[in-house]
């Protein structure tokens, strides 16, 4: 699955980075290819430390004269979902850099920006503590950096799957552009927790650029390289989408995970009392290297052309 | 000095966002004025955690076609220069955020920038851990964000100064753009410890927006609202510049404190000693509320129309 796509990209340019400064703690960067960057927390041994950034671009995340809230939303749910991806990390603080062309957009719609970021930070318990305006000539663009703490023992990360593992999703997939859900969407924060608190998952993480494009990463780290079967039949796709569109349209937010067959039963029943209102379904599985299907379908990249 | 720049827009939003989650730990966040937000580090009282996010715009904080490497530079020193502001923090973590639009700027240019932030990151002892890259149809713009500790006892804030005290400048001032010394500077982190390891500062903070901005910031939120004295012919003006344009021009990173009368002696001397290459310069006084100058020249301001 050689993809020239923004992971690539970023991978090759960061493994030249240094990271190995004094005291950086570093269990792995973000080109190891996990949601967030983890590090070692001086003097606790039952915690790391997450890190992550994130950004919304106008005109590619959300399109122009979206409501100013619904922006500000999904810009602090956008790394609090990566947070969800490393086992249920506890996000503490977030800093928010936003560019606008002050003669596009109104002090009222930055405004409005900042009141939906404080609606996300209120809602999952994140402080906001700094940030930096800027004036841009180009589109308004927010990044937004968050750090927080994992228990170790929490800790989930993509490449731990083995052949023969269950695959499984977390709520509905595809249509999130059409329907706006990639603007509402609530980070699997407690849903992650609840998972790793009870079951030994071997691989997780979020669904952001569509089934099609994630399930491929996930199984390529896994194992020196894994392959997977899917039963597209049994794909839980959002209303009015298809087993096409939930494997490409991207922006699902959803959580995907790898866990040894013998807890398939305790976990759905479990899963069904303590979350009876999100579908969980059981997506297909893992396989030996070179074995199981090819997906055809590309998923949602950053890089491929098209419109928000 | 009541100003409508990106200070108070920022100020003003920020303060309604929520900064009191459980375990926040939060000693001071941007909001109140100072270069970094300060955090608690649980299980250590002689540091605390400094965060901070800053960013480059093409248009803006460089030019289209600037050396991608002095632009990856400029990108990690601006931080940086801000944890010198703070007293000299060690920078320990940094995450960078880059959009570009590959019709404008090939890959090329973009691993030259990664080229150049690697560079300041091994100069000054950072880890880049993470990063993220997204396709935009606008300007290239980076964002990067910094974590790191500082000593509880070095730390400097912007708004300890006290009427009587003298104000000193690192370095020289003005012309930064024209020079382009805004892409190679270095940020003044050992001079920043040195001092505070060795002298009482009452106040400090770096030079970003021009001293004729600056200072005011720093007066205005010291002791209520203090006044400022300024000897404009003792200003050290970079080569080729006057008073006015290091005053106004900007982007000077260099460290603007106050101290006490009574050190100046000792400081001044053993500063030669130290940095015999670097200039101190005592340029004025801080005064009691509503005596003083006022600064009739306005410094650099992100929100002013200016050609980088």
């Amino acid at each position: 699955m050689a993809r020239g796509g923004e992971d690539e990209f970023v991978v090759e340019w960061l493994r030249a980075l240094p990271k190995n400064a004094p005291r950086a703690g570093v269990v792995a960067g973000a080109a190891a290819g996990d949601d967030c960057a983890i590090l070692r927390v001086p003097g606790d041994r039952a915690h790391w430390r997450l890190l992550k950034t994130d950004g919304v671009i106008e005109g590619v995340h959300f399109r122009a004269g979206t409501a100013p809230e619904r922006v500000g939303w999904k810009a602090l749910c956008r790394p609090l979902s990566d947070f969800a991806a490393m086992g249920g990390g506890r996000p503490e603080h977030a800093l928010i850099s936003l560019a606008w062309n002050p003669r596009a957009a109104g002090a009222d719609y930055v405004r409005g920006i900042y009141a939906g970021l404080g609606k996300a930070a209120r809602a999952f318990r994140v402080a906001i503590v700094g940030g930096e305006t800027a004036a841009t000539p180009g589109p308004l663009s927010m990044s937004v950096f968050l750090s927080g703490t994992i228990l170790r023992k929490h800790c989930v990360r993509r490449g731990g799957g083995r052949a023969g593992d269950l695959l499984y999703v977390t709520g509905r997939l595809g249509g999130s552009f059409a329907s706006e859900r990639h603007l509402d969407f609530r980070p699997r924060l407690a849903e992650a927790r609840w998972l790793t608190a009870h079951f030994p998952l071997h691989a997780l993480m979020d669904l952001s650029d569509g089934l099609g494009a994630d399930l491929p990463r996930l199984a390529r780290r896994s194992g020196g390289g894994l392959g997977w079967r899917l039963d597209r039949a049994a794909l839980p796709c959002a209303p009015g989408c298809d087993a096409t569109a939930a494997l490409n349209d991207g922006e699902d937010y959803e959580l995907l995970f790898a866990l040894a067959p013998r807890h398939a039963q305790t976990l759905e029943r479990s899963w069904r009392r303590r979350f009876p209102k999100i579908p969980l379904t059981r997506i297909g599985e893992l396989t030996a290297p070179g074995e199981g299907d090819d997906l055809d379908a590309r998923g949602f990249d950053h890089f491929c052309a098209r419109k928000a």
